[in-house]
């Protein structure tokens, strides 16, 4: 790593456009952008980076994966994890997925509550054994030993359960933001980049470009 | 997008482990893991999920890209933008380093200041001209007329100014986060990932391993 390797990575952007003439939903636009990632990158296209604000007032922020969208974007989570935590204590959060195959952002602004038990169940019950397990064992975020064996403490459940129904614990469950404001953001030339940000105002969208 | 679209976007992770038995400087480690996803993609090693907190106490977040790795994570930006305006008020931010290549997460937690003129002034020099007229010609985050022709304006100011020396405008410079707290993230099967954090105190930095 030197000066000059950061130089070297200048990113141009040159592939897509707003289409401004032709403003329309938002959920619907993010459809749109969601099924052309999703075709080139099915793992890129869920991956979004969630921040939520710690309990010192600092915004906190990972990838979680987008499982669903219905009354807002719907992950999955331990309950009793950081994020969870910060989620109970503070529902302001905001997600951004980066699609660096077709130089796009979208950024969205809202407050997240927890999907039903149903839904979490459901979803739950359609992970592969080893998540659901990987699920239970996992004290998620509190401290570890170093040498603590987790891949052979998997096998060993594995091992025991697999003949088993293992139902969801009730710390691990769904989450859904539901957007107050969408911003699409589409790198351009000498980062000239387009820019369109949706804000919902009694229950409409009133859509306004900014600048780059 | 169907429902069954989410789950057959299934990330399953296997490539690589943090070595528990050998903790290094995360400073270091920063720049193994940077230089080892560099080597695959020079773009994702460089692009970084900032998050700051809104004047309306919501986290948000964009991607920047680092240019410098000093006293703290450096990137540049116009310091009128709305993430300008947001640091000016609350200097504590996070930042994400998400590199897919190699299934990792590098999140970081500190506060941001000011890089000096002279380091803003020589990363200025260093841009092509269209960026650099590019950030004369852009008031990042305000409102714009949807037919507004950016890059025509840009051809334009591009044949004034061919021969001129562009100088950086003084509302554009660098930043860089100052880290207080490092944390790595290895992506593992059934979602046992590896994480390691690291906490400053007193100048030293105090390494745990977290469950995942």
């Amino acid at each position: 790593m030197s000066d000059n390797s950061f130089k070297k990575a200048r990113l141009d952007y040159n592939i897509g456009s707003i289409d401004f003439n032709n403003i329309i939903d938002p959920i619907k636009l993010f459809r749109r952008w969601f099924d052309e990632v999703y075709q080139i990158d099915k793992e890129e296209a869920v991956s979004m980076n969630l921040s939520t604000i710690s309990s010192d007032n600092y915004p906190n922020s990972r990838i979680v994966l987008l499982r669903g969208l219905e009354d807002g974007f719907i992950f999955y989570s331990n309950y009793k994890s950081q994020k969870g935590r910060e989620i109970e204590k503070n529902p302001k959060a905001h997600i951004n997925f980066y699609w660096p195959s077709l130089e796009r952002q979208v950024r969205i602004k809202g407050t997240i509550n927890k999907t039903s038990a149903k839904v979490s169940d459901k979803y739950f019950l359609s992970r592969p054994l080893k998540s659901r397990i990987g699920a239970i064992l996992s004290d998620q975020s509190t401290e570890i030993p170093l040498d603590k064996d987790l891949q052979k403490e998997l096998l060993g459940e594995i091992n025991k359960n697999h003949n088993k129904k293992i139902e969801r614990p009730n710390h691990w469950g769904g989450y859904y933001l539901k957007p107050s404001e969408i911003e699409f953001w589409q790198g351009k030339d000498a980062r000239l980049h387009d820019r369109l940000l949706y804000k919902r105002k009694n229950n409409e969208w009133i859509a306004k470009r900014l600048s780059p």
